[in-house]
């Protein structure tokens, strides 16, 4: 069988640029040196290249350093002697840094909305040295934020005031590998990309991919249960993620670092610690499944007319394609505009669309395939987009023909938050999980919301569309607080009233902890307060973060 | 590419024999009639299918009933009163069961080791009345053990005094399903079978299969975060288990039956109930993600020499057969031999070997794959077979050439537990996780322990290879008290200096209650008694099951 010419133009004749020569790894504010935390080195506009510290400038200007918050009573802050402790505690040169320089991008989250004031910064290199700060701040009563790569999207790991920063950088050896099982063995501090890189060496490959693999750190993924774009086809780091080592805040350590893919023996504790976003406890090491290295993998990008297209051929390819679908990620075409507009680098593979800006439609659609066996991969494609031709679900699309290629289409795709951020002097993310019946009717009506608030905003929507997880973007101009008082709670209450989630994937830290209860009920976020306090009695792990105040919480 | 004549014998050949051609369903003890829990009808010699009543008077015989236990103080029997309340709350007729004979079959487990004397079996239908009953008895301190299809093996579902039965039978609707996503909704008493079947007719798949799937029910199924033989393809529960409502001990519910793939608000509080065993909360509502019914699958059984060969050919399958492979299981030759010897319906397609009783190989390995090509998949398993053949890792084969004979198959592999139950006087069961590298050496250790010893038993091993997942057996004649002698705690000892699980997928209930130190830390057991304390405080739901007693604790 092979494909109609008209439909699947070959991808190298439009994409044989310079700028997209160039690949993936330069460009992209969070694909930095793998080994090198991005934002461990320095002052952020001095240490930062060049792209991020611009991006990170203009962030910080357009989103006014949010004001430290009190810290519950019976907290209290690290003092010169706890310092000194600390530095008795962690021998190793360069583990106690209080330089305020040197703290200053571990004080911030990477897009500068979140500004703490933390004073010293521990990098412990041991389980037993993260035990002794445990230890110690439990005794005393001082507050800590355990820090990975310093990627996330809620403020969950810079301080909101002066807490203590407990690094894991320090920590980043890759411990063991199982040949057999594909189960890897990683120190917490392990980034991303090295331990894909390492597992793919040996044929496998970790089960979880997203923008930000060149500075996030494994630890930082389980603790807050990072999805991606992977999930369609490997699903949770639930399932994935064998064993953990955690301590507790008291500085006892959960011994979990088991390996074995069944254990049921009591309560499954490990799965306090994925996506306990730090709050419960520490990850020090993790234990992860790794499938199987696909021989084949085939990228295409295909244009669809209408959103109920789109949702037809969700359907059509997790039926033809089935088992070897390893990614189904939609753009809607203001959010492709917006990249092709703002980012040099970035190319539209597929042109320009007159409708580009309807409200529904055009949208496009990322496939991955991964298999075992090319030609048969390659055959299951070819009768997949056929039908999807045939059938008018798809009107134009393009196919990588080299690895290159692939890497650009993903380059458009993981290229749409920057974007935004250069769209907008603030941009207002929504990261949602939706029923397919709500899902994009939600940016529609928030562009219809604004725009009959004369809003000089873009409001855009892509994400990982195979999981019913959108990423609503809204990049907006001029009167930033009455776009902020047209959006919340409304998007909220949207999002509650068709029973979604208000985190898919992005958790809730310091952002979202007051929006819990829109999408869990009372019974439940009583039980995650008995929980902490259980775990945590004085609550000096990650204060304010995930759980909300009480008394502030929201409730659809 | 096609197939030797002499690895690939078929099937059909060999199997066409009358007792193979009835197929599966009327032969196996848990393969009963769909919707109609198997011990729910009366007592168990009268109503039970005459197989089974046979296989249980033996093995009642065979293992003295259980001498019930003594509940930990502050909890009392449920009164007359009582029993007028609940009477009060359950208005539908049947729903408060307190005829001796009725209770008979809900008062001991399948294999008639584990025997309580409850007065009362409560059958309510609707989480309301379920929550009114968890009210009521955490107010009066009465205790309840939660029951699905009282299928497990370690007793978690029986008395083991007199609590109040608390069944979910009469709560066994199917009450949604999205086409999209695959997702369906439940009430917990549905039966695994039920399920299959109705996603099956809407082009889905359960992501779990058992023996007991004519019985067992999907609450019981997500309480005790069942294995079984497709957890090779698509992993844990714990993943594709999306939503789950539980009646709290204080009859509060947490209501959590959400149908989104990605929800990270918070703690995820369903896990606590996911192999949670009953001990807090009750489920009554699940919502599992289903994959799409694979279009074609195909059953091969195969001799590998030694375990050397089949730990290589596990490896194999991961490479070349990868997203298809849909389950790896192993059986030992004195496995099969057991098998054909006692089961007058169970043959061997590979006939006998002079090696079986050999204490190492030869092995029986059955491998299925599911995808949506036949002519693709047929095409891999073709290559896989070849090169297995070629490097001598496989000595002989059959592929099933119909979906009688694939059934045949699976029969085979899933008579094995009755087969040992038939072989000895008393049967000793360990289901545990091993690497692989000491997996099959327990099986041989414990023949050559209790040869030295001068027992009268068969010790066989077969389970999910692909997952690490050994059941260990051991039929014994004569003395058995010198064989427990001989077993216990040494199988635990083994499985804790392999860094394995005493229970891979059983659970622990209040038969290895006691044996969870062995490969669990003490600060995870602690926790867990925490959380236990917090969500059930007057300890009334399933006491004496899962965690140890205090000061009962083994430690290895």
């Amino acid at each position: 069988m092979s494909l109609s010419p008209s439909l699947l133009r070959l991808a190298a004749a439009r994409l044989r640029t310079p700028s997209l020569a160039a690949g993936v790894a330069s460009s992209s504010p969070w694909r930095l040196a793998v080994g090198h935390p991005r934002l461990a080195v320095g002052p952020v506009t001095a240490a930062a290249p060049a792209f991020l510290a611009r991006f990170m400038a203009s962030a910080a200007a357009a989103a006014p350093a949010a004001t430290p918050l009190t810290l519950p009573s019976g907290l209290r802050s690290p003092t010169d002697e706890d310092i000194a402790a600390f530095r008795a505690m962690l021998p190793t040169p360069g583990s106690v840094v209080t330089d305020e320089d040197a703290l200053a991008p571990h004080n911030t989250d990477w897009m500068g909305r979140f500004i703490g004031r933390s004073r010293v910064l521990l990098k412990p290199r041991s389980t037993d040295e993260v035990a002794a700060i445990l230890r110690h701040c439990n005794e005393q009563g001082i507050p800590l934020v355990p820090q990975g790569g310093n990627t996330g999207m809620v403020g969950g790991s810079v301080p909101v005031a002066d807490e203590v920063i407990l690094s894991l950088a320090g920590m980043a050896s890759i411990e063991a590998f199982d040949a057999a099982s594909g189960v890897v063995t990683a120190q917490a501090g392990v980034v991303l990309e090295a331990l894909d890189t390492y597992v793919g060496e040996r044929g496998h490959r970790v089960p979880l991919d997203l923008g930000a693999k060149g500075s996030c750190q494994i630890g930082g993924n389980v603790a807050t249960n990072a999805g991606g774009s992977r999930y369609v086809r490997y699903g949770s780091l639930r399932a994935s993620v064998l064993g953990v080592e955690a301590v507790l805040p008291s500085g006892e350590v959960l011994a979990g670092l088991t390996s074995l893919r069944k254990d049921n023996t009591g309560y499954d504790l490990k799965q306090l610690m994925i996506g306990g976003e730090g709050t419960l406890g520490v990850i020090t090491r993790v234990a992860l499944a790794c499938p199987p290295l696909s021989a084949a993998v085939h990228v295409t990008l295909l244009k669809v007319p209408s959103w109920a297209n789109a949702v037809s051929l969700l359907a059509a390819a997790k039926g033809q394609l089935a088992e070897i679908l390893s990614a189904f990620e939609f753009m809607d075409a203001p959010a492709v505009k917006l990249a092709v507009t703002h980012l040099s680098h970035v190319r539209d593979p597929l042109g320009p669309d007159e409708d580009a800006g309807a409200t529904d439609g055009p949208f496009y659609v990322l496939i991955e395939t991964a298999g075992s066996s090319a030609a048969h991969d390659r055959e299951k494609l070819d009768t997949f987009l056929e039908s999807s031709m045939e059938s008018e679900l798809v009107t134009d699309g393009v196919m990588a023909e080299s690895a290159g290629q692939a890497a650009a289409f993903w380059e458009l795709r993981e290229s749409l938050p920057e974007a935004v951020g250069k769209a907008g002097t603030k941009v207002f993310k929504y990261d949602i999980s939706l029923p397919m019946d709500a899902f994009y009717r939600i940016v529609t009506d928030a562009r219809a919301l604004l725009a009959d608030a004369g809003a000089d905003a873009d409001v855009v929507g892509w994400g990982h569309m195979g999981d019913g997880n959108l990423h609503l973007n809204v990049a907006a101009r001029g009167d930033v607080a009455a776009v902020a008082a047209a959006l919340e709670p409304w998007v909220y209450e949207q999002v509650a009233a068709a029973r979604g989630s208000v985190s898919a994937e992005h958790g809730l830290g310091v952002m979202k902890a007051g929006a819990i209860g829109y999408t869990k009920d009372a019974v439940s976020v009583e039980v995650m307060r008995g929980i902490k306090a259980l775990l945590d009695p004085k609550g000096i792990l990650n204060p304010l973060k995930m759980l909300p105040r009480v008394g502030e919480e929201k409730t659809a």
